[in-house]
């Protein structure tokens, strides 16, 4: 499965605000968590030590529409499709499930592997590493639809 | 200004990352706070209790791209601007700047006015109330290009 | 095993600051997280409806005593003791372990059951269910010591 | 006044949880952010590189009392005492009170001023640099109590 990974989690009471619902910006926090627990799965660090430098993954875009909404306890599946691969860069889609398996939010995220200059700030983007890239592909176009 | 509202604050420590960045979904947050400090300036709360019921603006979706990292005690100005007005919910463009005036992020945020059922946790939609309509337009098309 | 629970979390991206490491704010969501799983596996929720109102846990105290710092990606263990049973409120330790069983910090909180007004936001405390209390014992005081 | 600093909040929506009211783990993030307001009215910051290392105050223990919930967009004002001036630790006493002057939290918290090894995690306590010392007492004890 080197297109997709799933990660189910149960919603906590500090992800939730006054109106009762999950914060809305918690949903970009799951994909995160979720996009974290497939590099875990491919023997992969999102945030690695290597020769000397830190190599991450900023963000360059994330988005979400949402649908329904999640409560307190309820179990979530966040099912993560890698969109497409580039050069530098990984593109995911994220769908969120609630227990009956109906979708309650989809989003996207690109997320581009580079040098964190921990001094400037500055970022300075890297070819995605060799034996990463032999791992991921993107997903089936039907399944990103 | 019926169509925009500027807010300016300044980075907390808490909303950093091991990254040394602002995390990416705290952009989410100021986005919010903006829009809910525009509300306040108009003389309204993004969550009213009118005539038994709890009056909300859950999102329907949001979007940010990210161009330059945010760090620590940095001041950032979030500027709002009203995209589109429709009956029953309001679009919104938000640009962030540092302090040297330079774009670091642009945000999208759709929001539906509705009334939240705290016992089903469904929304029911509502028409924008017509008090909070007279008060506020669409930004010219081209601030938000 | 009526007066101590263990949850074991991962550490999450969002949970550090610039610091690398997690914020001590974070210790106090990963105690409340330990609480609200130890009640579900009781067959309780923390957040209730009962008989027209809602029954939540309002925290009276919350500490934490930092020792070692966590990092991004590391497993703790988070042990819950009930520290005492009162007729309106409980109080627990938690003792936070790493992946090699060092003690990393150790917290205390004390929660009250309660009613919380949702239209003054005033909590009037209540009498602990009879059904839960008879699940619920104080740990050996070893254990607390 | 070397030895008290107040800041205003206004609470924002993401800092509610489901319960109505102010989530308790973001009253450790006010008393953090009075603190690093607390250092920027004297000069400093709470995040600093000097001589090629990082510099900061990584939290010994933090604890807080919970009197009244605080709602969304209530304003607050966190009071800033300092308890007590180490030669290497800050000890801080915060209250928090409501528009009306109400207390509704206290809370305590030590920062130790040390270098932060990044790679390693461990934290190395140093001296408070002299000239931040010149400027912080303790607050009379007459305040503290």
């Amino acid at each position: 499965m080197p297109y997709e990974f799933k990660l189910t989690r149960r919603v906590e009471f500090a992800e939730t605000d006054m109106a009762g619902i999950v914060h809305f910006s918690n949903f970009f926090r799951m994909m995160e968590a979720t996009e974290h627990a497939f590099f875990r799965s491919l023997g992969f660090s999102i945030h690695a030590h290597e020769a000397g430098k830190t190599v991450g993954w900023p963000r360059v875009s994330a988005s979400c529409d949402y649908r329904k909404p999640l409560r307190f306890e309820e179990e979530v599946e966040i099912h993560l499709l890698v969109a497409e691969v580039r050069s530098r860069s990984l593109r995911y889609l994220f769908i969120f499930r609630n227990v009956d398996g109906v979708e309650v939010a989809r989003g996207r995220m690109a997320a581009v592997c580079a040098t964190v200059d921990k001094s400037t700030g500055q970022l300075v983007p890297l070819a995605i590493p060799e034996s990463l890239r032999q791992q991921i592909t993107a997903a089936p176009a039907e399944l990103l639809a």
